[in-house]
């Protein structure tokens, strides 16, 4: 006999994961190297310490150790805000009539919002660790920037944000959140940097891109004394981190004796759809079980669905290692009408590889869909949803729906990576029903991919 | 031996309280009734059902049944947020140096991101069993607009909200979120009621007050059939359904063995401070138990420590009934520099006869006082509290460091209300240093009070 489930499944603090699960252990085709772009060589350990935390160079590279602990401290840390629960959409259900078992790992539930501060503690440990004074980064839509203040203000670090320029000025209040724990905010392109310079001459009144902010972020870094570069997504270290949502996810569905038929996670780099999926993939990697992993992209910024898999920059000012990786061209920025985050032109080589290999499948929505899809959550299940959300939203309440046709009892869960608190700008687009769809053209796509080094 | 006490302290789903306590039940000195504004006569049941809810009435009225059952229905609403956690505030000990053991009741992990939505379910949910097509109600901060909007969606109610103008100007996000839930959102005075006429005829160019938007939405539920009033705060019916905090505060530091010495929150109207130390207030009151109770109010609107306890008007159309309560006089409105919450001019009457009895005290803080430990508590314990919150954080700091100075190992509680998301501006005020204070001279105080009626 099953038990029954609560609304929420909580773990106990004893229980959250001691160490994040390294997927690429268990993958028969590893994921490809970094790749130096000067000499287009493997990047050294050596090479990538004078950007990154020696700690976190280890992890990145690192695709045979199954396991890494999670030192005392972070999980201390992480005992703040988790174990996050993991949600029985119980109302969701009965609304939508479907015979599913909806299931969401909620991740909004502490002050930067989302699943990124998993990460971002991390990353601010080892960098505490190593001695180091302070750490750079970019942010867009925020969320990022968000998480990495707070870690960093936890360990009393140094935090220099480069902001995309349009989300600093139509975002105040995120930028505001992270000066409230302390961290300098400087809208990009900047005058602060040689490539913001080089970008405000070359394009006066650009608007910046999230590429751009990348290799400003990575310019202060080498540039300063004691100071290294930190990423919020795209990067193995980063889904390793975010691993803690897959592994409490997948303790909680075991506790109630529940297997998944259905994982999907939303996909912009790929950290959170990474975190989740990795213990599930990981067993379909060593054959031991099957499940439908679908990755949910947005219909303007394609990167699984449209894009080519090779090696490409992973900034626009070049300064960063080439990755391999499904690829829009590191030129691609989503039409202006996009809102949120997932505006990234790559995808993790993790994921990129996963997906080459049938692990996962990708698809897209358009974002009128997609806040449709958010509002109608919220309205139910009483969580305002963050746009990414909302992308896996739309699918889990689609494959519901296929569920209610077929009358199968199939078990979906879905990643909930935040709250839109600073999205409703978005929000009230939508509700003034002047939000539009963009979807771009082959030739759009043909153009920016040509620009992709030949490797 | 004691147990080992984890970071958040969770009861189980099953552990939620199915009755709220009615305080008053256990009071020497019951709170004065409601009066009729025309006849000076306590209001009959029949005269309130025209403003409010059948149940609510009852529920308002009295003053001698102990539990009220929760029906069904709210209990499984509350699942999808509660039981909420009583944090253990292991950080803000440690950087503190205090032997103090610090608790905090975090009600912000909600959607509407406050404890509004505890009473706010349950007004919907009665006026949805009375067959009603919608409510309406007011909200200065947006906290309350947001939880009954919210609310409203979830038993498909039509929700009327009449926002202070000046916060429907400054807060477009707070409306955003009402609106996404599907409420319509009106600043106040407006010109939709006779009351909104006549104010902004009297005074234009007005940016509004909560006074005055009360006078509009009950005109606005008397005119249109099929709808009744609610509040967010003040009234007794509103402390019942917030019980649900105090009680399960009580239960988890049980589960524990911690008997709290000193239990602090935050007064506005009362809402919050009242549902939280009602059961500890009801062992003071039977003479079980003693524990120090503290209300926090800001100073520039500092109802208990410097208003008059008299019966006064609740609106400022003074349409409503009177209450007996420590007012400032229903024409007080807090200085243009007041941020946030906590700016009613009257405080709930459970509230008031306890304070006049002893058994609560108050004191005020300052609101860069305020912010200074909103910033700190946020970089320390993670969570951006709303302003309203972090009057009590304020105080609770404070009784720790003097711990510190005596070496007690006291167990200090206090109500975390909510999240600041919504409040970045105050915020930027105070990272910008362009914060001030007010306190308003005692003839200021005196000139308002002498506008109550001669009762």
């Amino acid at each position: 006999m099953s038990k029954e489930i609560p609304y929420k499944i909580y773990l106990e603090e004893k229980e959250i994961p001691t160490k994040w699960y390294n997927v690429r252990a268990d993958m028969k085709n590893k994921p490809a190297p970094l790749l130096n772009p000067a000499t287009k060589e493997p990047m050294k350990a050596e090479e990538l310490e004078g950007v990154f935390c020696k700690e976190l160079v280890k992890q990145e590279i690192d695709d045979t150790t199954p396991y890494f602990d999670i030192p005392e401290e972070i999980v201390n840390f992480y005992k703040m805000y988790r174990p996050s629960p993991l949600v029985r959409a119980y109302c969701l259900e009965k609304e939508l009539g479907t015979p599913a078992h909806i299931y969401y790992k909620f991740e909004g539930n502490n002050t930067s919002g989302s699943h990124k501060l998993n990460s971002a503690i991390a990353q601010a440990y080892y960098a505490k660790e190593q001695g180091l004074k302070g750490v750079t980064t970019e942010t867009g839509a925020g969320q990022w920037g968000t998480a990495l203040s707070m870690a960093c203000s936890y360990f009393n670090l140094d935090c220099q944000v480069y902001m995309v320029k349009v989300s600093y000025e139509q975002k105040p209040f995120r930028r505001e959140v992270m000066r409230t724990y302390g961290a300098s905010v400087t809208p990009s392109p900047s005058m602060l940097t040689n490539v913001g310079r080089k970008i405000n001459e070359e394009f006066p009144g650009t608007t910046g891109s999230l590429g751009c902010a990348i290799s400003e972020a990575v310019e202060a870094a080498t540039t300063q004394e004691g100071y290294r570069y930190v990423l919020g997504s795209v990067l193995s270290q980063v889904l390793l981190h975010q691993t803690i949502i897959g592994l409490e996810t997948k303790a909680a569905l075991d506790k109630y004796d529940v297997t998944p038929d259905i994982i999907i996670g939303c996909a912009g780099g790929g950290s959170n759809l990474g975190g989740l999926i990795s213990p599930f993939a990981g067993e379909m990697c060593r054959g031991e079980k099957n499940y439908r992993i679908i990755a949910v992209e947005p219909a303007s910024c394609p990167s699984l669905t449209r894009g080519s898999y090779r090696y490409d920059f992973c900034d626009t000012g070049k300064v960063c290692p080439l990755a391999k990786m499904y690829t829009l061209g590191s030129g691609y920025i989503p039409a202006p009408n996009h809102a949120g985050g997932l505006r990234y032109h790559g995808m993790s080589s993790i994921v990129s590889q996963l997906y080459d290999d049938g692990i996962v499948e990708a698809t897209t929505v358009k974002q009128t869909e997609v806040f449709d899809a958010a509002q109608k959550f919220a309205r139910i299940e009483g969580i305002l949803p963050a746009p990414e959300s909302a992308h896996a939203i739309k699918v889990a309440m689609d494959e519901a729906m296929k569920c209610k046709e077929t009358g199968e009892a199939k078990n979906i869960v879905f990643g909930l990576t935040g709250t839109g608190y600073f999205d409703m700008y978005a929000y009230k687009q939508f509700n003034d029903g002047e939000m539009s769809d963009y979807i771009p053209s082959d030739e759009e796509i043909a153009a920016s991919l040509a620009n992709c080094p030949n490797i």
